[in-house]
């Protein structure tokens, strides 16, 4: 994933020099990649092409990527610990972070348009549509908006949800679909089982976040420790409580195993997937 | 194209409201719809279905308009007025139009790929490419950062040109190809005489821009008036003077009649576009 990142991103000593060095240290920046991982644990139950889910899986992370820039910025989260290094707007500057993450995105579009992904050029069509849904208004933006709203105010659990599954779930579970979409092993119920799958390690992903934010260090986090709490921020730890929050994380780690359950040896990767989502501790 | 541009965009009751609110001010907000006009005018040539020509001329038209609410933020040219009214950040807050922006971007490519556009979906796929090609950091974010990188710097004409190549003449040409790319009426020598019609306007309508900006005033502009000066950013004016770049408008407006001269009737659109470009008073 790596060396396919590195070799997706434009090249540094390409002009605009500057743009192309932010958009590196904005992807190239470590992570966990739970995204591609997800990807390639998805292309691998539908029996899909490795060159395939690289594109999809490096499509996405980039999406990822400009995302956390966008975040960070002044305007929006105001962070300054990203990876553990600067964010990309305190390493570079504001303007070259905004358009660091303004080209980033149709990266990942000119990813899908310009590898061969699906068994028809129909189907490719469809993976853009996918991606391009799970980046809007009613996806990934939509819910950093919801998020935005709602500081400093009391949600409900489900509300909470509502903002989750547009903030980070929509893109998680693009990131299992469109590595599905790269084969052509599953059929439309095993789709709905690996959609469900997504769903539910996409919240779990951001329950163990909200207890990690409150749990654990800066340094081990490599972001910036305690934030939703100083920012007002509604979570799963500030609704539940640290405990219920850390049961609630181990029921979705439950649910996404048994909504994979029918699967066999070609679903291990998403089973580990989902304990390292869970269980992780950073 | 005004009515297309309201159907394609989130209705303003639809979660996150304000968001939504936000993309539609951005982009219902008036404009010269130039894009749209070049998308029309080129699909008539290659004889193309208007119904598809609605769908890439909104597309290129709402990439058009996150790249301006962009453009205006705080942390770029900071400014208040546009199309005679508040930029978006200033009517809404910089998070708003930060996230408005991001989100536009991903509703173009939505666009171009939940409806049929071309003869193939092969060909399909590959209008998704031109359009992500021409938004990236090699087209009109890479034009920004170019332009944010010569605020202060003298340019050579070549150098500056090749600014406005990408910052504006990335889209215009999209915008174009695109278009065209909806019918089936062009071969590969009638395409190549199209695009350098395109390039062409493309740099005309940056000269006009930079004389208008030096010319006209902020009443008539709907934006900010005298602003390159006051930034200290090159412009054609600010190279050849304001004599020798309106003589280079009417040269590139000749340019781009030659281009296109061997078309007959189905070009009185493009010809009468790049009359538009040059003569505009706006």
């Amino acid at each position: 994933m790596e060396t396919a990142l590195q070799r997706f991103l434009p090249a540094p000593e390409i002009v605009p020099e500057r743009l192309h060095r932010a958009m590196r240290y904005a992807v190239l920046g470590g992570g966990k990649r739970v995204r591609p991982l997800l990807a390639f644990a998805a292309g691998e139950l539908a029996e899909a092409d490795p060159a395939r889910l690289e594109i999809v899986a490096a499509a996405v992370e980039i999406v990822h990527a400009y995302s956390l820039v966008h975040d960070d910025m002044p305007c929006m989260d105001n962070d300054v610990l990203r990876r553990g290094r600067p964010t990309c707007h305190v390493e570079f500057d504001d303007a070259t972070a905004l358009l660091a993450g303004d080209a980033l995105q149709p990266l990942a579009f000119q990813l899908l348009a310009e590898h061969v992904l699906a068994d028809s050029p129909a189907a490719q069509i469809e993976m853009l549509k996918i991606l391009a849904m799970a980046c809007g208004s009613r996806g990934m933006a939509g819910g950093q908006a919801i998020d935005l709203a709602s500081v400093g105010k009391t949600l409900s659990l489900p509300e909470l949800e509502f903002m989750h599954i547009h903030k980070t779930g929509a893109l998680i579970r693009a990131a299992a679909v469109l590595g599905a979409c790269c084969g052509s092993g599953l059929d439309a119920h095993e789709f709905g089982r690996l959609e469900r799958y997504a769903n539910t390690v996409g919240l779990a992903f951001q329950v163990v976040d909200d207890v990690l934010d409150c749990d654990a260090s800066t340094a081990t986090l490599g972001k910036t420790a305690g934030k939703d709490a100083a920012q007002a921020k509604p979570t799963y730890v500030s609704i539940l409580g640290l405990t219920r929050a850390r049961a609630l994380a181990d029921e979705l780690r439950a649910e996404a195993h048994a909504a994979i359950s029918s699967f066999g040896a070609s679903a291990a990767r998403l089973r580990e997937l989902a304990d390292f989502i869970v269980l992780r501790k950073f």
